[in-house]
């Protein structure tokens, strides 16, 4: 595992990702993937997809609108209490989360707790703090046809037509559970998934893509019977791991599961367990599972007046279902990806950077090289191998650029799990090179085989 | 074809699209996409993918952030022109596009065309309208920490932060160029592609998916020498209607070609042609090809101060690339999909519904049974069958619900190319009945043959 700089470093060089609109100077808070970020995170996000969605059952996806109408929010408590602690410093007029500047304080910290602290601003260094307020995180927009300028006139329309930018994928689900549950008639117990897009304003975004504005999320909503939960909480947390070491290739050693005290988890659930996972900088959440009870289906048929019941199929008998919850972001896996299979080892004297991604996630499978790129029937024959190769696996890179070590160099630095090299004898026996990118092992290999 | 209420109706029973927000009333010009809807999705916009950017050498992905710095649109000339003419029935105090509720008008109505046409107004009948006001169409939102409290005191601070969730994917792409150029160092010509979420605040959202207020979009930005525009625009618009004909499925005789005139386009297109779809309600825009020439490049370049040339490898030559931008909305895709695919016919004298879609496309591509849901053995043979399947192809379903009759009927319904029976003689001779969605003929085939 590298430091975290050597990892931002390594994909804003190779095109991971970049800095959001950082050609204008940047927008805090938000990143942009570039062309080999964009194959990993969708290789993830799909890999996820198939595991949890595709091959089972018992799970139905959904793709919620990230506008909602905003008594979604009302019901699901966002709009009350979706809020960190924001304090100013008087001096230099900075604002920050409270809770992240003074140790050992949680998010409902209070004035008084806070300035008993003493805490030094972390910009002009003084003590001169205002009141803690409550900072809602969503980011609220209009929507439909008010003009700035009926807003001077009237006041009171910059409330007409307010919405929010969702803070979470889950209440697109818990909105369509019913819709779900008229059109598919699942058998109990089922699972909603979704993945995409939230938002939340943070005061303060920080640590590359662990805690940015915008994120992508991928969740499900497991519906069971009130008895079942702590079965099914139990299988989730197993698939849990099995997706996050098995197919994400993170190690098992480096994974934790924190059982979240009662006081610190969420009001409305009865058992949560975080996934940490040792990142570069410290050990963070990973992603998280929680029971949420009858939460959410409760509030929205109180707030809606539908029935949100589930009526068993062979016993008749009506109930609201309760949820396992299964919450992970992807930027947070990406990193988590990125982190176990960044490492720097040795390789003829010279130190090499090495992405050991598993094969299914790296953004090529196969670099296809000619030995020499001035050699016509080489580089004829290397497309060849190219073709074939790429009719065959799709993700498949070509790479003709400087000298053979600089391009293993290269494509060790992006994952690249195999390099075929065409060179003389290939023109004789129809065999090339295949370079693995661990070992740095090379093999002679008939391209039949392949 | 069918209509367009036959197909909305479909989309609603069969759970592939629902009303964004449905529980809560609704949210206008929103949706939301269920089980069936989310799969056929997400298969349009991965071969879109593999098509466009996977399976050829010249083209590179990005997934930039939704907020984007406000300067981006400074730049593209969003922040001053992306706006529809509004106007206000003084009577009934309802808000409209005036070029969609008078014929023949343009963007670019004024208050005196508009009033000499004496519209009616479509809600309460009256003429009494007020000026027309031009309507930004972006959704305004603010980032960072400013309460709601603190615009009170100061009404200045309303401005501080305001960002816009992006009215179009492109800018994510234009801005991100010269990243992709200085990571992966592209030959000329080469495209970068993008696929993801834009918004727009449309004054009446309307037909179904056709104008909504959140898409998703699917651009290419294709960068060229000024010289070869046209050799590029030509090529790059004969892939579009293959991938439309080929593998969306869309009849070519569907499809049309509107070479728009200069009047009606972009002030920054020399050339635009928007391909038009026969939808059920009409032709309508389906997507379109636009040669953009140099027009962002050299804006961000003034904007940011920052260099966009491209130094050509072998000349060393330095210039500006000029664009063909080939656009594609999936909600309108989508809904072609649909429409191309629904029909009706009758089978054995009764009428049925059918989606005829692709194969490539279809939510599932098959349907295991068993015969009799009340057989042991048929129920375990039919999973047998079912698992080989299910790992060979991964999208395939199961039902066991009514008789097999009605089973079909929904499978049809919904698109499943082949419906796989195991009854009593599968267990003698390991063969099944499959039954063809278009011809509805059923053949008997070994199981290892499927």
């Amino acid at each position: 595992m590298g430091k975290l700089e050597d990892i931002v470093s390594l994909c804003k060089r190779r095109g991971f990702i970049f800095q959001g609109s950082e050609v204008y100077g940047g927008m805090a808070g938000t990143w942009d993937y570039g062309p080999l970020g964009v194959e990993l995170k969708r290789r993830i996000m799909d890999t996820w997809w198939k595991y949890f969605v595709e091959n089972r059952d018992d799970m139905y996806g959904v793709d919620a609108a990230i506008i909602m109408n905003p008594r979604v929010w009302q019901a699901s408590g966002h709009t009350a209490t979706f809020a960190d602690p924001l304090v100013e410093c008087k001096e230099c007029k900075n604002r920050f989360r409270a809770d992240k500047i003074a140790e050992g304080v949680g998010e409902g910290v209070t004035s008084e707790e806070f300035w008993n602290l003493h805490v030094k601003c972390p910009v002009c260094g003084k003590e001169n703090w205002g009141p803690i307020r409550k900072f809602n995180m969503m980011f609220s927009t209009h929507v439909g046809a008010v003009l700035p300028e009926d807003v001077s006139e009237n006041p009171e329309l910059a409330e007409r037509g307010v919405a929010y930018l969702r803070p979470e994928t889950a209440q697109g689900i818990f909105t369509n559970y019913k819709n779900v549950v008229d059109t598919v008639y699942p058998d109990m117990p089922f699972g909603i998934a979704q993945q995409g897009k939230a938002f939340r304003n943070e005061i303060s975004p920080r640590d590359f893509i662990l805690r940015d504005r915008e994120c992508s999320q991928m969740e499900i909503e497991y519906f069971v019977t009130p008895e079942t939960w702590e079965e099914n909480f139990d299988k989730m947390l197993a698939l849990q791991h099995d997706f996050l070491e098995n197919l994400m290739g993170l190690p098992a050693e480096a994974i934790h599961e924190l059982d979240v005290p009662e006081a610190d988890r969420a009001h409305y659930s009865k058992r949560t367990i975080d996934l940490m996972f040792d990142y570069p900088n410290g050990t963070e959440e990973l992603m998280g599972l929680a029971y949420r009870t009858d939460f959410d289906l409760t509030n929205i048929q109180r707030e809606s007046g539908k029935n949100m019941e589930y009526r068993d199929k062979k016993t008749g008998e009506a109930f609201i279902p309760h949820v396992i919850e299964p919450s992970i972001g992807v930027e947070r896996l990406f990193l988590a990806v990125m982190s176990a299979a960044y490492s720097e080892d040795e390789v003829g004297g010279s130190s090499r950077v090495v992405l050991k991604l598993p094969e299914r996630l790296a953004p090529y499978r196969f670099c296809v090289s000619p030995l020499l790129k001035n050699k016509p029937e080489l580089v004829e024959k290397a497309r060849e191998v190219y073709k074939i190769l790429r009719e065959k696996y799709g993700n498949v890179t070509w790479d003709d650029s400087g000298n053979i070590g600089k391009r293993y160099r290269k494509q060790d630095e992006i994952g690249t799990p195999k390099c075929v090299v065409v060179d003389f004898d290939t023109l004789a026996d129809d065999t090339v090179t295949v370079r693995d990118r661990d070992t740095t092992e090379q093999v002679r290999i008939a391209i039949a085989k392949l």
